[in-house]
């Protein structure tokens, strides 16, 4: 089992996230995560999701998310070049000995401090997934009491072969 | 029709997703935008959607939710205190001339580069919508080619009473 990210562009119709859902639900494919949002065509929207699958069974995925007439295209990016990011928001328990730590160890990865209450403290950091766990263990220590993550978006960047001149030429 | 987010905790098990989206189809309600995925918690998943509702069917849709078996919680956070975020990636298309007009607005607004390829450059931003679509419209005349989106996550801050000691002495 692996995990495999598709982004899978459909109608922005009424009761297609039930199809998609249903269909993953109905044959036992398990989604580790997914986002669904507009994006710049308002009559199309953007599933993206995260499936923990072996190459047999994704490739079934893929065929029966293809049948379904409100999908417009299933791209699997595994063999793509892309990036892949996650937004993660984390409340942490706070109290005057620890403040200071935990503000020193959110600069050390990067992250940002949202908001400072009382007792809590509210931690931004974006990155992939595995940024976005050690992120978590770095907190754990000081007592989470809430995370909320967005799971996995990807936007594909230029292929290698983009990168060079017709004549095999490196511009960059 | 107002648009409402709600954060919904649920069991991580199978058909979760396909019941509580079937719920939304069966009875007409639109889902704005959806974010799935997986909480501090292995045993809990969190959904925080945004409800294009109004306020009678709002209290239907809770109340729907609410007798679903694998549902734990749903939180209302229209009148809660909270940080609203999302995570946008955005393709442009980008020539020699317009590749540091690109770079200049994007840093104007505090937004990301995160690839420059030979014809796309590839940006990251996080913040409330306002803010994302203002990225976009922003990036609009230079050419976008893609538009990857999260939707919303939300996270509870403390509440104001919280911020004051008991005999209302302001400690900030």
């Amino acid at each position: 089992m692996s995990k495999f990210t598709l982004s899978v562009l459909v109608e922005n119709k009424f009761g297609v996230l039930a199809r998609v859902a249903g269909l993953f639900s109905a044959r036992g494919y398990n989604i580790d995560s997914l986002s669904v949002s507009a994006t710049e065509d308002a009559s199309m929207s953007r599933m993206t999701m995260v499936v923990d699958s072996d190459e047999r069974i994704l490739e079934q995925i893929k065929k029966q998310l293809n049948k379904l007439i409100d999908v417009i295209k299933v791209i699997d990016l595994t063999a793509k070049k892309y990036i892949d990011r996650e937004l993660v928001l984390v409340n942490v328990k706070m109290s005057g000995q620890n403040k200071q730590k935990i503000i020193q160890a959110v600069d050390s990865v990067g992250a940002r401090v949202l908001d400072v209450g009382k007792e809590t403290i509210t931690i931004e950091e974006t990155g992939d997934a595995a940024k976005v766990n050690a992120l978590i263990e770095l907190l754990r220590p000081f007592g989470i009491t809430e995370v909320v993550r967005t799971g996995r978006i990807v936007i594909q960047t230029e292929d290698e072969k983009k990168e060079e001149t017709p004549d095999g030429k490196d511009l960059l």
